[in-house]
C-alpha cells in the first residue's frame, strides 16, 4: 500500500470503511463490542493473530509462563512494525487475555496496536501507553485461568469476525474493522474518497438544507461537489 | 405544558420522573441500557417514533436510499421543534440505526433529541453535535445490513418500554424516561416539588444526620422543610 | 492488619491481588462487570454485606421505607468505619439497588465504600460523592421496583463471587477483588513485594529489553532486581 | 389448607394460578426459565428454601460432605412430607445444583418436590423417580465447583420470584408458580372456580361460536355457565 | 400458487427451503430459536402478522379484554384459511404471547398455524390441537403483563427475520422460515426438485460411497441422477 | 485402552466420570449446553477437532463446496472407526454447522458421533441416523452463512471445554465430558468402580436409610459395600 493510502487510512472513519466493503459485498466486517480504551485513539496496522483455547488445570495454571515454548510468549517477541495483534479470546470476558508488561514489550516493538475479543487487566497501566488498544472489557484476573494460547498467525474469528494474518486493522473511536488484505487498496481508495464526498454533504446540511437531493447526492450535487473541488473549473 | 413545567423538567432528574411514575402506578418507564453519549446532557421533548424491522435483501442493502419514500428519510425531514426522534431498533447492536448526516439534518430541523435502543456510528462525529443523543451502543456498519424502517408515529417498543408518540421524553446522566402524555403535566409538577424536598433531605443527612425520621421524612421533618421553604413564617 | 499493610494496599493493583489469590489456590476472587463510577478511584475496607430478593407486590413498592424494620435502612445505619457495603443484587439491572440520599448517609457514617452487582441510580449526584463507588449499570428506577433487602452481613455471592462479611475489598480502575479474611494479610504482603518487582521488570522492557528472561524473571534477573533494591550491596 | 382444596390445587393450571395471583396484584410469580424433567408430572407442596452462594475452593471441593454440618445436607434430613426443596443457584447452568442420591433421599422422606432455577446432573436416573423434578438446565458437573449452601428455610429468589419457606409451590407442565401463603387458600379457591368457567368458555369455542361475548364472557355467557351447572334449574 | 405446489411444501424441509432461498440471494429467512410444539408437525401457510408492544398499566394488565377493539381480539376473528398468526412478541419470554382458548378459535376458522418468538401457556392444552404451534418458550403469565397488540397486518420482525402480510410460511420440526411472496412459487419448484436430488445422493452416501464427486455432485452424478429418474432412457 | 474399559466407559454416566475428573484437579470438562439429540444414547470415542471461523462473502457462501480442499470435506473423508468429530462453532447458534448427508457419511466411516457448540439443521433425518448426535441447537440454515472451515485435528475449545485430538469423549443424556488421553485410563478405572459404589448407596438410601453414614459412605459403609460385593467372604 502506497504511503498516501496508508497516511489516507488514518483519517478515514471505520464507519466509511465498512460502507465501501459493503458496497464490495462484504457484510461483516466491524468487531461487535469490541471499544477503544482512550477514545480518540486510531489504529492502523496488519493482522498478526493469536488463537487461544479454554484453559485446563494440567496444562495451564502456571505461575510463569515458558517463553521458550508458549505461543502466547513467541507471539509477542515475534512481532514486527505496523503488526496488530488480534487475539481470538472466544469473547470470554471472565479474566483477561493479555496484560501491561506484554503490552509494553510490542510497543517496544514497533507494534502498530493490540484489539482482543476479551477482557485486559491492568487498565489504568495500559492507559499510560501509546499503543492503541481495543477490547471487550476489562478484568482483574489473568489469562490462564481461562485461556491457553495454542497457535498464530492461523485464520481466526474475533468478535464474530473472520480474520485472517495480513488483514488491514483500522480503529477509530467507533471501534475496529478488518479489510481483506487482497481488497485493502480498493477500499483505502474509495474510503477516502467518500470521505471527502461525505463531509461535502454534511456542510451543506449543516447549513441548513433538506437531505432531498443532497444525501444521498443527486446528479446535480455530485456536479457541485467536484466544481468545489476544483473551484476556478480548470479540472 | 407551561413554560415553567417544561424548564422545571430540565431540571429535575430521570430518578425523580421514574419514581413519580412508580406512585401513579407505571413500574416500566425507563429505557433500560440506553445511555448518553455525552454525560452531561439533558434532553427534554416530545416522542416522533420511528420503527425498523430486520432488512432483507431483496428490499434493502441499496447502496443509496430514496428520500421520498423511505419511512426514515421522510421522518427525517418531517421532524419538528421539540420532539425527540425514538427508534424501534429492537436492542439490535450489530449495525448501526442512524447515522451523523441524518443526525445533523434533525438538529437542523429543531429537533430536541435522538434516542435509539439499538446502536449508533460515527460516535466521533455525533459528540460534536449539540443535539442529546442516547443508544444502546456503537457499531461501525450502516444500518440497511440490520435494519429496514416500515413506518412513523406508531406506537413503539423501545429498550423495553412502550412510546407512543407525543410521549414526554426525558434523558438526563442515568438515560432516558418515557412519560404518557396524559400524565405529563401531573408527573412534571410532583417531580419538580419532589425534588425540592429531597434537596432539603439531602442537606439534612449531609450535615450528618441520620435518616431515621428525615428519609423517608416523618411529620416534624416535613414541618421543617416547609419552614424552611419559608423562612420568615409568612407562609 | 498492620497500618502499614492497610496503606500498601492502596496502592497495589487488584489484578497483582488476583494474582496472589490465585496462586494461594483461589481463582474466582474478581467480580466480572463491576465498573468504577470514576476511574481513578481506589477503595480498600471489609465487607458489610446486604441480600436482597426480588420484590413482591403485596410486602413491597411502598413510597416510603420503614427505617425501624427495613434491612437496608438499619444496614445504613449499622456501618461503621472501613466498612464496605456489598449489595447482592442477582445482577439485576433493570432497576437501581441503591440511591444518593442512602449512599451520602453511609458516607457520613464513615464507610469505606459501595459496590453492587446490580445498578445505581442518580448517577450524576453519586459523582459528587468522595466515596468509591462500583457497580454493574446505571436505572433510574427506584430499587422496589425489583429488589426487597432480607437481610444484611450474611455470606452473600455478589457478581459471582462468594462474600463472606469481613472479607477485604479492594477496588481500583479495574474493579473489585475480594480476599478472604483469614488469607488477608498474606496476601497484602504478597502481592506488594509482587508489584516492586513487577515495576522493577516493566522499566526493564520500557528500556527495550526483550521479555526472555525477564518476564517472567529468571534467576539472573531475581539476582539483579535484588541488587536494584540494596545498590551499595550492604542488603 | 382443606383437602379439598388441597386436592383442587393438583387439577388447575399454573396458568390459571398466575392469572388469579394477577388479579390480586402480583404479577411476578412464574418462575421464567424452569422447566419439568418430565412433562405430565404434577406438583403441589410447600417450600422449603435452599440458599446457594458461589463456591471457594478454601472452603468447598471437597470430595466428601460433612452431612453433620453442611446445610444441603442438613436440610435433606430435616424435610417433611409435602414440602418441596427450592433451591436458590442464582440461574448458574455450568454445574449440577443436586444430585440423583439426595432426590431419592428426600422423595424417601415425602417430600413433594424439587425446583431449582440452577442444574440438575444424572437426569436419566432423575427421571426414574417419582419425585417431580424441574430445573433449568442439565450439567454433569458437580455443584460444588459453582455452588456452596449457606442457609436453608430463608426468603430467597428462585428464577426471578420471590420465594419465602411455606408458600405454596404449585408445578405443571408450564412450570412452576409461587403462590404466598397467606393468599393461598383464596387463590386456589378462585383459579378453580375460574377453571371450571374456562373449561365452558372452551367447549363453546370448540363447537365454533366466537369469542365475541364468549371470551371474555359477557352477561349472557355467565349466566348460561350457571345454567350449565345446574341443568336442571334447582340451583 | 399450484395445488401441486402447496402440496410439495408440505413434504420439503426448511433446511432445503433455506438453501434456495441462500441461492436467491436470501440469508436471513428461518426464525433463530423459534421451536415446534409437538416434533412431528408441519405447517404451510400465509403469513397473518400481529404486533406487541411492552404493556403499560394505564393501559393494559386489564382482566377482560375488549374483542371490539383489542387488535389481538380483532385479529382472531379475521383470521382465514391457510392463514398463518405470526406474533411479533419482542422475543419476551418472561410472560405467555398467546393462550389455549385463542388458539383454539383460530384452528376452528381455519388458520394454518400459530408462530411467535414470544412464549406460550397452557402447553399441554396447546398440544390436543391440530393446529400447528411454534414459539420460543413457555411460561405461566398471561399476556398482558408484558404484551399489548397494537396492529395487525403490518411487516413485522419475528425472531431476527422481516415478515410481511403474506410471506409464505413453513414450518417442520427444525423450525419456521419465511418466504417472500413474489418468490414463493419459484423457490417451492426449485425445493422440490432439490430435495429429490438429495434424497438420490443420500441414498448413494448410504450406499458407502465416498462423497467425493456425489455431495456435491459432479457432471457424472448428476447424469446417473437424470437417468436414475428416467430408468428406461425414454427421457 | 482395554475393551473391558472401553466397554466401561459405555455404562458409566458423565455425572460420574466428570466427578473423578475433579479429584484429578479438573473442573472444566463437561461441554455446557451441549444436549443429545435423542435422550437415549451413549457416545464413547476419540475426538476428531474441527475448527471453524466466521464465514467471509468473497470466501463463502458458494453454492457447492470443494471436496477436494475444503477442510470440513477433507475431515469427513479422514474420519476413522472410533472417532468422535468434535466441531468448534464458536457457539454460533444462528446457522447449522453440520448437515445430515455429512453425518451419514461420517456413519459410513465408521465414527463414533458428533458433537458441536453450534446447531445443526435436518434434526428429523438426523434422528434416523444410529450416530450419536450433540449439538446446542437446531437451525435451518446452512453452515455457509455463518462458519467457515479452517483446520481440523489442532486443539479446539468447544462450549467452553479444550479438546485435543484424541481426548476420549463420552456422551450420555446429560451431554458431553472430555477426558485428556493421559489420564483416560486412569479415570475410567476409577469411574467404573465409584459407580458400583454410588450404586450400593443408592440402594440402601431407596430402602430408606439416612443419608449420614451413607452418603458419603463412612468407614463401616464401605466395609459392609465391600462384603456384598463378596458375600461369601472368600474375598
Amino acid at each position: 500500500m502506497s504511503p498516501a493510502l496508508w497516511d489516507g487510512l488514518h483519517r478515514v472513519s471505520t464507519a466509511t470503511l465498512t460502507s465501501e466493503l459493503l458496497r464490495a459485498g462484504l457484510r461483516n466486517t466491524f468487531l461487535t463490542g469490541v471499544k477503544p480504551l482512550k477514545p480518540d485513539q486510531r489504529l492502523v496496522g496488519y493482522a498478526f493473530t493469536l488463537r487461544y483455547i479454554p484453559s485446563r488445570e494440567d496444562l495451564d495454571f502456571q505461575v510463569d509462563y515458558d517463553n521458550t515454548r508458549d505461543p502466547q510468549r513467541l507471539a509477542v517477541e515475534a512481532m514486527g512494525e505496523r503488526q496488530v495483534l488480534v487475539i481470538d479470546a472466544r469473547g470470554e470476558l471472565a479474566a483477561a487475555s493479555f496484560g501491561h508488561i506484554l503490552a509494553t514489550r510490542i510497543q517496544q516493538r514497533g507494534a502498530a496496536g493490540l484489539v482482543t475479543d476479551g477482557a485486559l487487566r491492568d487498565a489504568s497501566r495500559m492507559n499510560t501507553l501509546t499503543l492503541p488498544v481495543y477490547c471487550a472489557g476489562v478484568h482483574g484476573t489473568t489469562s490462564s485461568v481461562r485461556h491457553r494460547a495454542v497457535d498464530a498467525n492461523v485464520p481466526i474469528g474475533c468478535a464474530g469476525v473472520a480474520i485472517f494474518p495480513g488483514d488491514v486493522i483500522v480503529g477509530d473511536e467507533d471501534g475496529v474493522v478488518a479489510i481483506p488484505s487482497a481488497l485493502a487498496e480498493d477500499i483505502a481508495q474509495k474510503a477516502i474518497e467518500r470521505e471527502q464526498l461525505e463531509t461535502y454533504i454534511l456542510g451543506r446540511v449543516e447549513s441548513g438544507e433538506s437531505i432531498v437531493g443532497v444525501y444521498p447526492p443527486d446528479e446535480r450535487t455530485i456536479m457541485d461537489y467536484r466544481a468545489s473541488l476544483d473551484p476556478d473549473g480548470h479540472g
